[in-house]
């Protein structure tokens, strides 16, 4: 089975997800400044779950690139990384509604810590079922950010529950982390697409 | 007539459907557990539903696989499959809004039943007109679980009149039947696929 | 400029006009069945315009087969058409939610009109400029449903306005004429693929 | 990496904006035309925001066929522009239900200003990085419409403040110098195309 309709499908689903989100930011009935306000927090949770989804759809981008072929294993294994993403825009809005409250922050990082569990088992069921290259295999086993990001979405959500600031900073951090590229993986898959071609 | 424009379409419907589940489950207003308490049921049935749509985005992958070309008649057949699967929002958030009561249960089996029905007119006709190779024809003819979904639907619809648990409980079980992957079709399509390219 | 990711791009809106419109099927919030009646006009209504999309989908695909490449003018007749398609959800929950009043019905039959003549220009411009075959476009032009559908839904506005159920019947007998499948178009246009592999 | 999912995931995002966009129509209690007026406003934001996201749709898909190849930073770069982009909604929502008044209409053409630099971003990474012929980079550096349109949104979003219909009309103008096809970019891109084909 070939990678094509599962990318399509994702997409979908992802584009979706990075979109209805906006629907939380609801047009306030005031027309001046005093009625934005209340809206600040409702943005920043967006903004955050935005870069999060579009982190997501770039990993995922490059990981299913790496595949050759998929099976009924890693279409469920991908429906439930979305499974988790599609929570996200609940997490988002919850958050933002209550001004990054302890519950609401702890919640939205467990969200992201299932999302970023599920996406670890998609990438081993890839590499082990899928004949990945070796190389691109290697890349991703010296893979610190997946391995790290858990952790600390872990500890953000702990933070969450004691001092809210705290945990929103971890997610904030790991957003950041991710959104500086990682010039090996690129670089390998660049080589392997390059001797592929000759 | 090609099939991929009818799986871009159909990949979007059943996108769009599986995220807009979601919005059911509206943010709270409160920031505790007691807050979220009342979502519980909420969030159990988007979680069958999320599974049922996986599972009919699961099959509709393999069979329109199996197709080799589409007709008129089978784009209807298609979008009446759609039109069903498009009515389990509604019923996934009456069903998770009464915490599970018998009438709102009964429809969500009813439109399940009908989308099984749907699924098995497809079938048909893909199989009738599109000219699938024989043994897949074959394969399709012995699936068990395509011809005991629909009973199943309708005891469970039946049952939730009467006890409400137990038809939730066959909803549960037909979906963990499905999930369990079928390796007879997976194995023959791609015996199929392989002696294609040889 | 290729048609693909015209296909694409309409594909997706046709796919979330034709998703959110179930939006309006609001879950009510008692549980028995006189709960779900006022929902039945809203039913109805969404029951007609799925089937108007489909329509259109299904009609959009065959036009869009026969072209060959698209230019600026054709993305921009195309978007004209998408224009009217996207109010059928506002039209459909006004109608619906109204029991199907002289203006709301009136006010439907006057998106149909607009969304057929926007599709009569996509046609036009396709077989002008986009050099379809001779056939396709000799076809194209007994197109008599094509021609007769803007009549039709003009006569439904106005007699919407005087007998509302006149009008809603007209608007359903054009639906019934569309869905029974045209076998010239779909004929031809098969020759014409036949002959382009030999 | 090729463009092609890229596009995908572009065009599912820009279609989901286009169309949820409608959903701030609501449909109104009563059924007459009073019921309607308060509606034009929303409808007459709605419609200029539906030409603005097929602008920009026409835009993209012309700036990306120019590309040959994608990485990581113009992933960003495009999420970027999307993100912008999917603030229209909001802005178009808020606009409409205030009638056009002073703040709403400056946050309007806000957003149309950031957009607009996130496409320019956009292309010049494009031409820079994905190595497009010299004599697209050539067509788009002489792109006085791209150049004129970021002065013009500033313009309209200060004077917005201080005559909203002011701002209103520039927003209009911006919109309809953009409808009004380039025959250049499509001569050159039809002429690199016919070339490669030959």
């Amino acid at each position: 089975m070939r990678t094509s309709r599962l990318e399509a499908f994702s997409d979908g689903v992802l584009a979706i997800i990075i979109t209805i989100m906006v629907l939380e930011l609801k047009a306030p009935h005031g027309a001046d400044l005093a009625a934005l306000k209340p809206l600040l927090p409702v943005f920043l949770s967006y903004v955050l779950s935005f870069i999060y989804i579009g982190i997501y759809w770039n990993n995922h981008h490059h990981l299913l690139k790496a595949a050759h072929r998929v099976d009924g294993t890693i279409l469920w294994a991908n429906l439930h990384l979305l499974f988790w993403l599609s929570l996200l825009p609940f997490a988002t809005g919850w958050t933002g509604e209550n001004h990054f409250t302890r519950l609401p922050l702890a919640v939205y990082g467990a969200v992201l810590l299932c999302a970023a569990i599920a996406y670890k088992i998609l990438q081993h069921l890839i590499v082990r079922r899928s004949g990945v290259d070796a190389r691109v295999a290697a890349s991703l086993s010296r893979d610190w950010k997946g391995r790290l990001s858990p952790l600390l979405y872990a500890c953000g959500t702990g933070a969450s529950l004691w001092l809210p600031w705290l945990g929103g900073c971890v997610y904030v951090l790991v957003a950041l982390m991710w959104l500086i590229p990682d010039p090996r993986i690129e670089r390998v898959v660049g080589e392997v697409e390059h001797h592929a071609h000759h």
